[in-house]
């Protein structure tokens, strides 16, 4: 099969790394397929952001099922634009947040979750409740580590990604931790061998997903709310979506 | 004070129609600017194209916020972008639904919607979760007019309006309706005319809103969630948003 | 148009200044009759100060419907018999409580409560729960200074009610504050001068609401909950109810 | 012991008729002491009333005090004033819904409430959010019997409570019945050998209630929320409180 | 009339000690039948223990039900096998745990529970879920104190459950304390006398609860969720379930 | 990797049927481990079938964890005694009905449940509460088709549980159905064929959540919750349990 998996901002490097993350935990018959918009923000560290973000990531979408691929992968916390991808794909869209917190839940009775900025606290908020984990989720925790600072990590970002952690585990009563960006998902090996309770990364999380979906022949129901889009004019630089 | 009055589609003869209602409700001391934007959906009905016209949006926040405008609406009942327009923003940002939702709470223990396409009922489900008022809300029903139907409304369509309401009323409970599309602003008055409850436009509503937050004296806090976005750079069609 | 502001403590000190702080916000046009109960309890600090002022406050309602005003304000964070003077009145009637919650939510994504006694802090949640602003709000915190040494306040416990707000944003978070008490509606200003987020004033929030209502047509809805009272004989003390 | 039963209402008749069923239920060792407001509603049917009401069941509370009872019983379905109360008393006080609902909850997954007007469902449902048993209710359902149509329930109206009692439990799925009126309580035993489930008096509920927690030497709680009453004046009709 | 007390875990001293809190708080025509299991753990201290203790507890409800008591009572504070107790008896059953809670919820705003092992405190927030009784508990507190301990409780352990119960009330807000095991029935006396709240033991609280059911006539609802069992064969060790 | 297929009830066909359509979904280097229990009820049909079938359920979980499996799926769909093997368990166990929630959230933005008899939909509604997934249900419908009678199908009971899965799309608005009993594992193909949404199957679900798992390297975590069970002596007949 075939994955699309989308970095949803335009930091090359970052799609790089999660394509190799992605593509080492895959399925020898699994083709993914990275990508990077053209248009959008470097990093994607807010409600701004995410927005600027979302309508760039919707070209990719289209030209993922262009590709006829079989699953598409949102690899931001955020799960930027998620519905309305769900709407134009046919095949399966997977969200990097929904993944880890499916599968921390299946391994553990209570997940804690450490991310980036303090910024984007509310928002990892927002998706427990929108999925239903809010009463799994032992608490959200900010490293504020900028994203981009992810990429190359340096010892000191790295002390205070696993410091949190920790204090998720301890202070919290975490059992298993989620990271909360696609950037770190090239740190779960050396947290999971330094850290007493499983990483969870929903990079790598959401391929799995991705792979279980296909071979169970499940797609994404096109009765309701992730129905066709609706048929209309678009204007501008948006022209292209007209229907 | 300077009112920004934001249609979020691009249709000009529903931003001309909804600046009408506005001016109307609005002390002799305001001014309204209603705007359009160049980029985006002649409609926004489904989460695609809310996702569309919200980065379009936020090209005319940033417009308002450069003509220094005292307060800025957003008049689709999806209050698109809100939290990403309130980080953009100085001064207060506000949705038309959640300025609905506000006023029908104060004069109804329990209030009706009644929008345009059953596509949209989940996105008004979620607002009054987000918002807190899912408790207060009877129900929402769906009438399956298409948004620019409304413009001017044919009689059946108007009667499958009003049907709607009566049955919101009757069946469900509802001691005010809260009307679910911007495009219904120009109705309000006829509706509220031949319907036993009071009726609600969340246009109207938004600038009275608006009007009491400038004379508190009250801005969006910058402290926080919908603090000044982060510095970044954006590429392609979104370059003009580097920071 | 016309206003009534219900205090419903006996404190005419307490009435007098807040009748201050609603006539400096209201239009020119608009009367502020502010007026205070002849029977009930000084202040209102607990359940049974609520119970006693609350049977007191409905004379004052009534009598405000006799002299026909425009909107009624029951200024008491408590928002004592709200519902029961919705019931009687026809104008729409406004609790402080509700009206600071609702300007809090437009302009910040959480905010705190600082309220005056320790008992109080249950009430404070009832409301938050029953109005559903619970999730937006970081925490209600009391400074325990009784309500009618905020009249005068003294130097210290000024000082004790600045550092509960700012605990409320720099521990829980908020990003505005809500005050929990009429009585602090004086101190708005000195308070928004001084702290780094928006101070929202109950009583000024509702005179602009009461406007808005007023100017938008909307009175309290006589269909369901709120629909006038039933007819039937009250004795002693009451008997003036009798219908 | 001694009970003080209270009759919110100042229905002479209705306070005999709870006060027969009370003392059959009760130990032989128990008194159970009525009573009857001297000032207030007839019956309480709505907001307005039971505030009205509230007050002058204060006094009753207080009284009960002075006489040294060992609980005190609110015999209303609207559990008015409870809170109130608890700060008053010493000894424990118990409203005949809390009391229904826990019984109820001992011997069913899940039960209906059936009680007189529809304008008292929303009070139904606070008093269920309040207490925790909204997941436990199958639904309230109105009969529209005035409460003093109780007294002397004629034929038609005795259909029509047992018939909203058959729809609780063939459509809602209750599997038990709480009645929503203490004007109901001498109509239990005929429609237990009437219904297919148990139907449960708050009344004699209540009874037992205050029997249990005085074998077992449980009073209310006087440090925090029910604590004892903040001193202080009040004026007027209500001077007599002053502390 | 005839209580079970089922003691579900196979300590024969806790059940001793247990049937003697429940002995002396019962009505003097009330017998209490303590019974202990032939099979299963010595302790309940996990889910692992309390799904191998339920299976041997209906073992004693299938023989009180034969003996014809009135009702049955599952002493442990998991409230084990409650539903499917429910199913099989007549006689109403009630768990130590929801019986414990209701008594606490009668006389304070708030309760704290404090129990055995860490492991435990997800069943307890589970069970406060299940009842309803979530927004009503300031905290569930463990003192890591194996519930074998108790018995014979040493100096050292039980200075630490009352300074817990210290905790709760002083750092929580707890306005009375619910004992979260069994064992601590002997100890409430003493806690009584040393702390300043009620503390509740769920035995003692279950005895009146049975015994007020029983007064009230009330069985377990037989239509629905408690309806009997369905028919079919079992195999092997539990082949005597075969019906 | 090998995956243990449990079967909590102790009819060795169905065991048979799941194995096959487990068998078949797995990838070719996954070894299927069916097994029955020796002890306990036919089928499970309510909550006293669960108890019984629980504890029979946790010899083969050890059973399994001797044999060294990689992974451990309980394959009735109220997932019983799930805690309490991820307690005994080093390795994930994974719940049908978890698996089915999961996969149908991925898909639809909500889903329905057609399962066996309405006993058992109090226990549905329960897990959905439990895992978080109340709000993307549209309902759980019954067909009160008994387990058994769906090993070989008749004609009549098949129309049944697809009238059911039409209701549940047309009626309740589901966007996808999960099966609700291990036992409808063989109909998924046929039933996904005939109707207009994705048809879910919790067995095969948990097949390749179990393959995910165990490719991405997670376990349970024995931190918290899971950790091992107690040490402690068992009596009579789970003598075999004492550690």
């Amino acid at each position: 099969m075939r994955i699309q998996l989308i970095n949803p901002n335009t930091s090359a490097d970052m799609t790089h790394a999660m394509a190799l993350s992605a593509q080492s935990i895959a399925l020898s018959t699994t083709q993914i397929i990275a990508c990077t918009p053209e248009h959008g923000p470097k990093s994607i560290e807010c409600a701004f952001d995410e927005v600027i973000a979302s309508a760039a990531l919707l070209d990719l979408i289209e030209q993922g099922k262009q590709q006829g691929v079989d699953a598409h992968i949102i690899a931001c916390f955020g799960d930027p634009a998620l519905d309305a991808a769900r709407e134009l794909a046919d095949a399966p869209v997977i969200g990097i947040a929904e993944a880890g917190f499916q599968m921390a839940s299946l391994i553990a009775h209570c997940f804690g979750v450490v991310t980036t900025l303090s910024r984007t606290l509310p928002a990892s908020e927002h998706l427990l409740q929108k999925y239903g984990y809010q009463h799994k989720c032992s608490g959200v925790r900010a490293t504020d580590i900028p994203v981009l600072a992810l990429e190359n990590i340096d010892p000191a970002a790295y002390l205070l990604l696993k410091t949190e952690c920790l204090a998720a585990i301890e202070q919290d009563g975490a059992e298993a931790i989620v990271l909360g960006c696609a950037g770190m998902s090239s740190l779960v090996e050396k947290l999971s061998a330094e850290l007493p309770v499983p990483i969870i990364d929903g990079v790598v999380a959401a391929v799995k997903l991705a792979e279980s979906l296909h071979q169970l022949g499940l797609q994404t129901s096109k009765k309701g709310q992730y129905g066709q889009r609706v048929s209309k004019a678009f204007t501008g630089r948006y022209a292209h979506w007209s229907l």
